[in-house]
């Protein structure tokens, strides 16, 4: 038997989550059984995609229950193994996070669908397992080259421009031969996107009047738009793409919490003139790219051309403060929580 | 020196077009020149895409100009030939309509990009032209096709279902073994789309909730939506649509006369769920598909497996009512003026 403390969903939500969405609490774990592994967890994730889950409703994962802990993308070392796959004090990834210590089938699955996968530290450090070599950068991977499907010399805008998805998105593009350009939430991080992730260009989407921004920003217009926000900016967009452009719909957080929805661009039509595609995607789709994305941004990472910051929390009663704080951006690119 | 009646635009409408949009004149065309044609029309049609035009600004076709003749499609007969390619009595296909005379360039081009095309009037009547096998067909055939991309057993819905497009798209998507759905404005449009056209469902989306008439008309949701209208019926669309289905955009008429621009749909998110894609698309980029469009519909309709309709105005001077038909729906299928 193992203590653990571990997070629940107290209450769904309506609109904005609060602190009173979560409740701590303590549990014992039944010993790992054959097959199985005890973890215990060093690193937890959490991700703006996760307030959907918290709705009570059919989609592509399912939704969390109130009184269970919550899940989400995490890093353990094996503490037990009964598992002749893993040994004690292997580091995996796995997605039984929010809680310090996990009793994990394996193997199988990997870092995006769930399961114990070991983790190869000597290609970045263990949490890199939760953003740029995770869920995060196979989003940013996936959703530009798949769906996005940039050529060189093309322009391409991403919002959020310095989360843990965007931040990859940008500098991805740039290794693709694009100019890039990126919104995000304050001067700081503007000047971040320019001056250390070598944006082309990048404005805070908060002051100043959108459509021109874009304009200035993107003066041959936006062929491919990496969309993470939703809302003004979105149509604002619509208004600067190129015909033939692409708009690869990862998230719209600027929505997520909202408890009526709120009205569409006023401009979709623009989608025939221009011959544009909208086109919205999840990662989990895409695990049959884990090897290729794996290797390329090893690479990129190792050779310097692909940098990520980390905001971190410690301790697993701050995970809640740290999921409320995606909502304000208080994150430099990847949110984590330290557990040990 | 040929006396001509043709209609112009007399001011850029503000809103819905009116009478007062449009003003008939008569002029003097001058002989053709060298490699010309002199042709007499016989018919032209009558578009929604037309309402774009009228509007001043760039757009994958030019503006109409005040005080110049309309232009569109039409069919015409060739009174006068200085090109070795056509002969005095030819019937050609071209896109300088709402005019009883005009001399044009030949050979080149084809019905749908401008230029004079003979027509086969052994595959189907001349009126067929601008219908079926012209402009309104290929839209039909290509975005269906290539944008839509409906498997035999999936759903397919369309709306402004008894318009020119929509009739054929509902039924080429039977000829492809799927189940079909459609809304139009009445009754009588409903019965013909399920008693004649041999849709599966239909119903009249003035009338009752849209997003009831679309679970009882689609009951194993939507694959593949053609989209004609926007509005309301693009909102309710989303919500019933199905994991990783495809929106092929081709028109939104219920805004083209907009003043100001409608709010977009309140649920666009679900294309990130849903993986849903949405393609706005232009009938001049599939040129390319003429031939196989061309053999494929004219073995449907020699087949009795597509059906088609028209509704026929007399005389030049009847174009404007013609053309503001078009958006109250006084149409079933193709809407056309007999010029002579």
């Amino acid at each position: 038997m193992t203590k653990s403390r571990q997070i629940v969903l107290a209450a769904r939500p309506v609109g904005r989550p609060t602190h009173d969405t979560f409740r701590l609490e303590t549990v014992e774990l039944r010993d790992p059984g054959e097959g199985q592994l005890l973890v215990r967890n060093l690193w937890m994730s959490v991700d703006p995609y996760m307030r959907g889950r918290m709705y009570d409703r059919p989609s592509y994962v399912p939704a969390f229950q109130v009184g269970k802990p919550l899940e989400g993308g995490a890093i353990g070392q094996v503490v037990c193994s009964r598992n002749a796959a893993f040994a004690e004090g292997d580091l995996v990834s796995h997605s039984a996070g929010w809680r310090e210590y996990a009793v994990l089938d394996g193997p199988g699955g990997n870092a995006v669908s769930g399961g114990a996968v070991k983790i190869d530290t000597s290609l970045a450090p263990a949490p890199a397992y939760l953003g740029v070599l995770g869920m995060p950068g196979l989003t940013a991977y996936a959703g530009l080259l798949v769906h996005g499907r940039p050529k060189a010399g093309e322009t391409v805008f991403v919002s959020a421009a310095s989360g843990a998805v965007g931040s990859v998105v940008g500098q991805i593009a740039k290794i693709q031969g694009c100019y890039v350009a990126g919104s995000a939430g304050s001067q700081e991080k503007v000047d971040h996107l320019k001056h250390s992730l070598g944006f082309d260009a990048a404005f805070n989407y908060k002051t100043g009047d959108l459509d021109a921004e874009l304009r200035k920003a993107c003066p041959k217009g936006i062929d491919v738009y990496f969309e993470n926000v939703g809302g003004p900016q979105l149509q604002a967009v619509l208004t600067a793409m190129n015909p033939f452009g692409r708009i690869a719909v990862c998230g719209m957080i600027a929505q997520y919490n909202a408890t009526t929805p709120p009205a569409g661009p006023n401009n979709l039509i623009y989608v025939i003139p221009k011959r544009l595609s909208i086109r919205g995607f999840v990662v989990t789709d895409h695990s049959d790219l884990m090897p290729e994305f794996t290797r390329d941004m090893a690479g990129w990472i190792k050779s310097g051309r692909l940098k990520y910051q980390e905001t971190v929390h410690e301790g697993i009663e701050s995970a809640p403060a740290a999921f409320l704080g995606l909502f304000d951006g208080e994150n430099n690119g990847k949110m984590l929580v330290r557990l040990a």
